[in-house]
């Protein structure tokens, strides 16, 4: 499978039933750059996620083909949009978000328990924090977005402070100074994921001002990720949702 | 309340019978420089702990007596030897770890519950992992400290690998390049807090080499606290642990 | 004057009537090292102020006299605990502020004018808010320090939000995760001057963090000084609170 | 509302009388991702400002809409040139300022007060300086621009020494090594805010240094804003400038 | 030579016979810019090696040109793909490889001996391991590629394990936290080389997180190249494989 | 003159003859934006220099017809491809050179004088090495080129050494590890001018690493100027070459 | 054994020859914080390294006796002088070096191979030098230093490179702009392992600069350890010295 | 000659006419740690100068005097107090400066000539300025010293602005912001030597912020040094000012 037209034929002769899974995952694992980790779901709970940025086409529709005929479910994030959008066209089963790139696979219908909160700063958050709230979803946990709730204005926090207390963990995002994991962490019990983004300008360095503020939070009970690591801070959420739970 | 004489004077007075808590409570809570967070364990589960670097060994000793006299309970971390030894022998249920700088206090028995792993690389790094146990305890958590578990070795790890994944959460601990809770994320299920140590020297940058590595662990389900931040780490850990039951 | 024996011998003569201001001032002024800037009050309405770091002693002393005698105040700030008690006590008017580390003179009763306000996040920024409480009040402003205030606790904000408000200006004080300024800012409408301190530990780095974070306020009308320049927010809230007043 | 059309076809609507403000203000409100801070004004004297960078059109458009329907004038910054031109047509009483990409709504006269002078040390800044004179003049403060006076030609400055103190509160713009803001601040006895911008190569490091070397002018005074945030200094003038005058 | 036409005039004049080898070294040595070091391959057992960034076209035509008709062998990398494309077509024996930007010349077979293993920790890094490939084999070694083995799946690592230790050096290329090299020296006994990369994105800071990883390796007998340095680690890869053995 | 056109008609009225010199001088110093400094020719030995960046194409204009017209000559530099063609073309006596982006401007005939030499490590750095040419030799000063000279192959540096001794002061331009000034200069007894550039990549961090190399040159008689910074270097160079000399 | 009293009795009694070396290595086992790697030497070639900084007597003392008790050999690095001094005496066959901190036990004789040579820039540098001249020893490895080669004074280079070629790997040891290594690579056909040190001042930021530098080597065949390790040096020349040889 | 007694007794066998110089050279050179550049003087103007940090006093010693023995002259800059009170009674010819940690021999008398002024910003700047100053006499240059001209009295510079004019060579010596060379090189056509100290505190980062600043001073003819390095602009300087002069 030396270019992207063999991946084409490959997929279209499933599709068309000329040939059946089990081929197709030989072909597919016998891709000559990808050594998926097929073992991951049994050992973490969750399938290998594949991380989109450098890859070729062909690579990156092996890699999450492989994995969704295993799993009946796939995640590729930080795919860019002429991937995504083919992709989320030809392959079954797949979703392309454009906001936040990520590509979705879900062939299964799966129920979501638990409750995960996702609260952002500004709507600049935006993508990083449907990100999170894609990848708490498709890991099997209820999850909701509650956008533009920042500290200037504590009012806001306020009028959700009572529905967060409710969730079993929140995921705050927020860039330029990073101080809203701190009041929110000041306000709850349960466990807080703060996500620095990039948003912001000068000294905010690319979200690194955001991440420091929020590695040094007064208020206890903030882990962070890095910077605009959505999947990362929905896929912990998810562990800690879905805790002592049954999986 | 204007020097440490004072001070003294005082809990001397409450040990002796002579001025009951009451008295202590408002002579404590009109110390010029301090403004207990009291309504902190209501909303947040544990009360407010005590930042011991820079503080005046009045204001230490106020800190933690107020704070110990409402809840039962007192933690401050990052004291210095001088006067951690001093305040462990001088107040009531107080006990002094000098390896990891901590001042506990405790004077109610409670139960610990649930089951917190908490993992460190090298035994340069147990003042760190002693502080994440002595919090995760004091919090009302069961907590286990597995030493010296590099990945120089990686059958050291295996032979631990069954016992983490029984956990609820699990606490890793290193210094240097900070790959341990990339290696342990990849093995088990449950939430992952990586504490990055200051253990190293010339490009580990007291630190910050760990905490980087650590926030781009290519394995899921990481989050990160401050550098030598057991404290921090400890307590996100207890409320991962007890969330979900009845506190 | 090479030594600090004639520094001595010099002012015991002034003291002792044996001189004359105007012969203390040539001498003063003929110090191999100093070329003190003594129209500064005139062009900027404050004398010059000392920077007592890496200062020899009898430098120092030539300083702060040299400006007091023409001034009737001096301040210098960043003193050493052995100079500072030393000409706290030698010095006429002089006040030593161990906290501090400030050495304050002054010879002639001023009054005070107008209303600033500091605030400090915990009792570990407690030398830098003081820092600044001096330098207001010699450079002529009332001035009020109200403590331990942190964002993990927003009713003890809230507690003194109209205070706040009254002022003509507030200075803010905060280390670790720097994010009271932005939270004071967002509820009230007066200049806010934020000073971040190196108060905190591992990825706090001696206050850059604070610094970098009140820099990115996401609140309007924070401006910000060096990190532990308590001295600097001081003598710009003097100015911003003097302003339009006849000084 | 979920696109631009439907934003568009709202405006028209409003413009062409077919709906009243009240409607159009309810739409707006009920816009998924965001969540205006109406209060603002009351609070601090000014209403929100709108963050343009990676807003979408729809989303910039509703909030300065909702903005300027309440509060009579709305202030956008870091508008890119796309939606700065169109809305600048678009939107009633808007006026888009291309070179420091701002985009103003007025549709109330309002009386300019007080007295605030901006100084950038060279055309390269002007962006910057702009930013900052648009902020201050929509808040309510008469200002005025002083381009081009660097400090390699002391002379220029001299030359407006007496303008500069006739003003309630001085901005100074500067890239490079940013020691603008030290001489002037050692010329006047006004508040000097400072604003390093990005202007420069090399070890400028996109304004890091001018940033830095503000954070330490010697002279006293000084406080500083962001790299590049002309906005925020322009806001922290005003307020310092209408600061004891009834707003 | 002034310009491309004249090097395309040269270079087709002797593919054509027209003039001799000696002539076209003359030509090209006597270019304005170039002044290579011909003696490097006896000093160094290699020839010197054409950085292709920021060079003019005729400028790296030349120098590959004058390289390969003494050495019989040339390389250059990071070379643009329109460069790439064009002198991999019209210079006799070039090869050009597009994913890792390489033009190798060879024009004279040569024996590939010894063993070089190269392992990768994702799909992401492939670029960079091929760079090393490619420099490691026209360095004269024989070179192996092992992609795709990555921390978070240790079973993967395991599988070549045996492999590993066959070989005479092996080459450890990896992005993100870089925590590959760690675990692969503490499970072979020959000499590590290992080679961080600018995969990743937030706090991986263009491969600095993986640099610092690698330098603060807790596994002995690891050292480092720079940052995407593949070219750097096949040769110093290759003078490890061939040392000792007659070249 | 409010746009390009303005100053196109202004400068053919001149070159027309239709308007004399006092006239244009007149109307390009009212330039809004433009402030120059016409004395420093007077205090510092050349005219100021204008930097191109960030410059609208009117500005520039104006700025180097109104010292070339007062001095005889200019130099602007960072003057982006289409700007330097349009003026080099448009404007009498100057001349663009593309691949240093230097715009000169000369008008009289001027003796050069001493001798600077200049060296740069790799082709690579030929455009700031080009930049410090052309800015030595509009100074006044004879200046000569000598490429290629990289500290991997010492023979090449010994066959110029006894040119460089010959020379008044030797500037030194190298990029990645920056070590060449430091051989240079324990070679020779001028003074060495050492640029950094910002060629290399991954840990050459755009130019830090040779910039930090050549500030702890263990070799005697180096002085550092900015990444890229041709043009100081040239103006350090001829400084010293022409001190002590009637200028 | 909880304290350091149990340790000495231990030994003692092993010395004495009243328990034996089994009931030693049971009881050093059950060190609760020690889990020594103790299958390291059969898959890496070389045991367990302790790394000094940072641990107790007793746990310094417990780890390298049970490596020595096992593979005949052992070495700590990094251990402070007072405990150096205790256990060079106290430990069979242990030797103190106090320059390079290093604590060697050899109680069998095990030959020398091969040929390492080791070159430092300084005698400040030695202390790491000599670190890495130990480790290879102990390691199996012929070790030569050859002090104080700086690249200011070239000729002394030159007088040792042809011993340096005749070695089968260099060790290059240098501290400020680090520029050896870059200048021995150009000579010899071997490779080169560079070793940043501390030594230097201000921007030489404690070995980064030097770090950087060697990074950034334009000659081929350099590759690098962390700042001051020259343990890691030694071990990684000693690994490729041995390699393909029997060990 | 393994210990420092040894040292002591050659030199006191010199001093009483024991021994001849030619044995001392000898015995200096065959110390096992030096291998000092005696050339240095013929190629550079300047016997090597010492670098005293963390050199053994034996060290020490043997390396001035063998150079002193052989220059007449010797420099020894960073010398700890105790070995250079102890060396400047022991050595002839030599002083000890414990303000700059110079040690100094002179043993023949040497005309100085031309005219190096240096200028410092504040006295805290004066162990910098110092160690310039020196460095510049024993180099052969007439040098004064100017203290205390702070960019915040801008009178203060223009009192001495004719004198800085009339030198060869201008050395700014400046902390904090850093901003006097900028200023001093405005008004000067001489060339300018910056030299950060490391005078400052918060984000002054040790002389980071001044040595930034001066790297992006926007007035021409600036070139720096490292921070501190006030023995580097002293040699440049006396470079400079001998330039052009039989030396």
């Amino acid at each position: 499978m030396n270019d992207r037209r063999d991946m084409r034929q490959l997929l279209e002769a499933l599709a068309g039933g000329e040939i059946d899974v089990e081929a197709v995952l030989e072909r597919l694992d016998s891709h000559p750059h990808l050594n998926i980790d097929h073992d991951r779901e049994r050992r973490c709970g969750f399938p290998e996620v594949v991380f989109g940025e450098g890859k070729e086409l062909d690579e990156l529709s092996a890699a999450v083909e492989a994995i969704a005929l295993r799993s009946g479910r796939a995640l590729a994030t930080r795919v860019d949009a002429a991937a995504g959008e083919k992709l989320g066209r030809s392959l079954e089963g797949a979703h392309w978000h454009p906001r936040s790139r990520c590509l979705v696979i879900e062939r299964e219908e799966r129920e979501r328990r638990g409750d995960v909160a996702i609260v952002c700063a500004g709507t600049s958050d935006l993508p990083v924090a449907e990100e999170a709230l894609i990848t708490a979803d498709i890991a099997g946990s209820k999850a909701e977005l509650i956008p533009d709730i920042g500290v200037a204005g504590l009012h806001r926090l306020m009028a959700v402070e009572e529905r967060l207390n409710e969730a079993r963990v929140v995921v705050v995002v927020a860039g330029m100074e990073g101080a809203l994991p701190s009041v929110v962490a000041g306000r709850v019990s349960v466990p807080v994921i703060a996500v620095p983004t990039s948003v912001g300008y000068g000294a905010a360095f690319g979200g690194i001002t955001a991440l420091l503020a929020m590695l040094n939070s007064c208020a206890p009970g903030v882990s962070v990720v890095n910077i605009d690591n959505g999947f990362g801070a929905g896929l912990v959420a998810s562990r800690i949702n879905l805790n002592g739970k049954e999986e």
